[in-house]
């Protein structure tokens, strides 16, 4: 269970099978940092490329296809001052009608973070607004496990290897869990966000550099089809696919899949979702888009199932 | 500000121009009741047919096209101890290869409503999830006004007049705005849910009649497109179609159109909207589905909007 | 089997349950006009207002529910010289990042129809693209019967009972089958096309005034879900929806239905259609788009089915 | 402008940046053959895994990202007497409550594949569909360059680059555009069909060993977005995503451009288009489907556009 510092070097814009930067043991902690989506670090310097440039692979020694890598985050934490936003919502989630109309021109806006008041104020441009001011919500845009099938996935997409599906809820204290397509599993991570809203409609959250703590715990022979995740108060399931109505029923069936798992049968996990079901949108921005099923672990200790706190 | 009592006799499953049931002016509020969605009133007998079958029109005097009718809901609540659901997700809310594969019959259950304790317990079918136990969140499951251009639309779909839209989100408390499309707006509601998940995937809410006290006010001049509504801590817009991507793009719009009318301009709408909005999915069950787009009321007032107390 | 003709002085925007204009016996045939979709009739002189305005509806004696109606027409052409186009692709048709570039301004075209030559020639604007000239190809745009479940739905759309389906295969010497939900059917039809291509993608095909002939067959107590179709070399069904994925699965689902009606058993119609099905596109314009499943009547008639002249 | 004969000894099923197995020249001619979707070559042997493994990549000297690479199917043959289908209508093509009510069990069926007398014959299972016989159309199922910006993509999907587009009109005579992102282009094909009917709707086509000849021709400095292709009577372009909606946004745009290219201006592509456009479907059961967008080649030489033969 050692902890790793790494710094990285090398980013990749897509989840494939690429030479690992780092091995590690199932429980190894892994304290390192991202670059924002355009390739900015925390000095606010180009050192990459655009395209949600990833930190990793990290290779996680015994990982095989037909395995779960559960990542917990222990911390997600903005490294530098300045973020920065998209100004206009993206035409795919308008009216086609009001975006022949015309919409704004994209003059991009900067914000300033401050972890110390625990927000993010807008600076430009300057408008009716005023000095905008949220708290923080830091959460990782894209991160996931080599693709399935030998493919390189690009980053600025999803699947059922993760990838980029902009969801809020993927943040500290979250323990996400990925199905293994490859030896090593081969872990990646970047795109980090001060603060987004739901479906990331301007197309970035304020985008920013990170430093980050993850943990790894490796589930031998536990397969699963899409991304899982957990928090303290609900366990949830993520479909990525366009349309909307095509990530709703991978979220879903893949939490029939999880009641099952736990030990419900037959129409047991359908009653059960059809009254508490609860769906967030991850992100309507990117090639596929995200849809989130959860259901609050109360309810499910309530009837008696055996909710083990997170790996 | 009358009050007044109706008790229907006659309920529709479409929502169009038919026969007003009671003449209304604005600012009155109506006492009166719904039936299930198959028909069967407070004393669980059935009284009329299946689908969503509305209580009223409400013909409100004065309104006419071009103008917003506010109809908030002062009390919402089940006034009978039984309630339906099915028992199956739908197949439309799961993926194609897992429904080839064999579904779980729809055998029909039944919850015990218990207004005092607030509570939905269900009590058939026997199942491991034993006395499955959820807190009521009655909410008005199908409800709006005559339908746009004429139509009269099914009470088992939804469109610009609203119509059976299941959002949890339509409960006490909450003021929901339509536009009028017609002479009197002829107001409908009915289809009451004691609980609800998202999307109402199995098909149904708890399905059960309703004791309804509702006020409405008429915004003359008032043009909106879609659905609006408010309660303590959100504006919140409706869009109903199918996909879901396009019932994103409708909600969407609409709030940016409303963020207007408070005052922002060019970029301003979106560049708040990028970082703050939020989603629920109301049904991803029927003909067309539901999202909601929302804002939350303290984010509008700290950038200065004024944000009048809803109608 | 008489011939009736009439002369419409009533239009209706949607179809659903009015006062019918003509009551007729199975085995008749109407010779009447259709205006154009704005109103305009063989005068171009506006006589009711926009939206595809409908002549009927025709009662048919006998019809009701659970029935099928078969249209077979007889005579589908142009009764003027002036027809009418939009002249910039809808932007639900084109890329939203396109869109969102700017699309030139819609001036409307106009276009010289001559019967005698059998071709549309676009008159105005003046363009490079000359004296762009089209073979006639007359088509009905919309055109159904009374609407499920005592709906009026607007001719700008469609569903299971017909309506704005603009699809080029719905012309002279088709028959086009309804499924029946009203006493009389109530038969609808207007919107006639001189040429359109597919999709009807500017939202517009060639918008003009008809003269049409066309005959009614009941066939009781059969019961179909969705309008199906033949002509000469083809039968087909039309799926009503949206996305296009949708109507996909109708129009797919309806011929599988088919093609047991037609003695076929267990995965032989899948196995026939997965190699030989051919899909029109009817349009992509509408609020439901309209999507054609085929099969050629030589490959059925060459595997034994009997394939019977049209109705 | 040399024709190489090819012996594939190895095989990919995702297209992305693999070692090529041939450089070869523009102008150049490659004769070569693709193994079965299932991984059988001419003699039915099992020579590689299944997925669409496709032949190549073939490496064309000089090509660039910004070019655009020009593929025509010199001759595109079956060769050998056995091919493969699946026996079920895929599920995510038929309505979702057809499915739940149950769907037949895939079984597979052979065909017989007689080149002399150009017919595909049904040999198993015994049906009532007897010795279903229809004629051949030999087709290349899946191909295109290397995914963009790094991507290896999966040979049962399509993007930009091409891919498994299953589209009919891929046959002998076609010449395919695709955009070029790698250095060489990366040519790769597979999956060939003996007959299929549109839309891949079984999830095969009549899947069988190909003798194939192309002949790649490199245009520099040429961007396009998405594949195109023309023969002799048509040009037209392909769009690949799903809904099928986005695959028509996808070709049309990609017409337009094109028009544009050829001469058009302002609002005359999409007057044009208006008219005259056709939509053939590609796929409608891979992850991305594909839907084809064409004009004829006539229209176009009768506004005076100068066509030239296809490279």
């Amino acid at each position: 269970m050692a902890t790793h510092h790494f710094e990285p070097s090398i980013y990749y814009t897509a989840l494939g099978t690429y030479e690992p930067v780092l091995h590690i043991e199932s429980g190894d902690t892994v304290a390192t940092t991202t670059v924002d989506n355009s390739g900015r670090d925390a000095e606010d310097q180009p050192v990459t490329g655009g395209g949600n440039p990833q930190t990793g692979p990290f290779y996680i020694q015994g990982a095989a296809p037909g395995d779960t890598l559960a990542v917990y985050f222990d911390r997600v934490i903005p490294n530098r001052k300045i973020g920065r936003t998209a100004t206009v919502v993206a035409p795919n989630v308008l009216d086609p009608y009001y975006v022949a109309a015309g919409l704004p021109k994209n003059s991009g806006a900067e914000w300033e973070i401050d972890v110390d008041e625990w927000t993010a104020t807008l600076i430009s441009p300057k408008t009716r607004l005023g000095d905008f001011c949220l708290p923080l919500e830091p959460m990782v845009g894209c991160f996931g496990v080599a693709a399935q099938g030998g493919q390189a996935i690009s980053a600025v997409t999803s699947a059922e290897h993760g990838g980029n599906m902009d969801y809020r809820g993927f943040c500290q204290g979250a323990t996400v869990y990925f199905p293994v397509f490859t030896e090593g599993a081969l872990f990646f991570l970047g795109d980090g966000h001060a603060v987004q809203g739901d479906g990331e409609i301007v197309g970035t959250g304020i985008e920013i550099s990170f430093d980050v703590e993850f943990t790894v715990n490796l589930i031998k022979d536990k397969r699963i089809h899409w991304p899982r995740g957990e928090n303290e108060d609900y366990i949830f399931t993520a479909g990525n696919a366009r349309p909307l109505d095509q990530a709703v029923q991978h979220a879903t069936t893949e939490m029939v899949h999880w009641l099952i798992e736990l030990g419900l049968e037959a129409n047991e996990p359908h009653i059960l979702l059809g009254q508490c079901v609860e769906y967030d949108v991850g992100n309507v921005f990117d090639p596929a888009y995200t849809m989130i099923c959860k259901v609050k672990k109360s309810i499910l200790r309530d009837i008696g199932l055996n909710i083990k706190p997170a790996l």
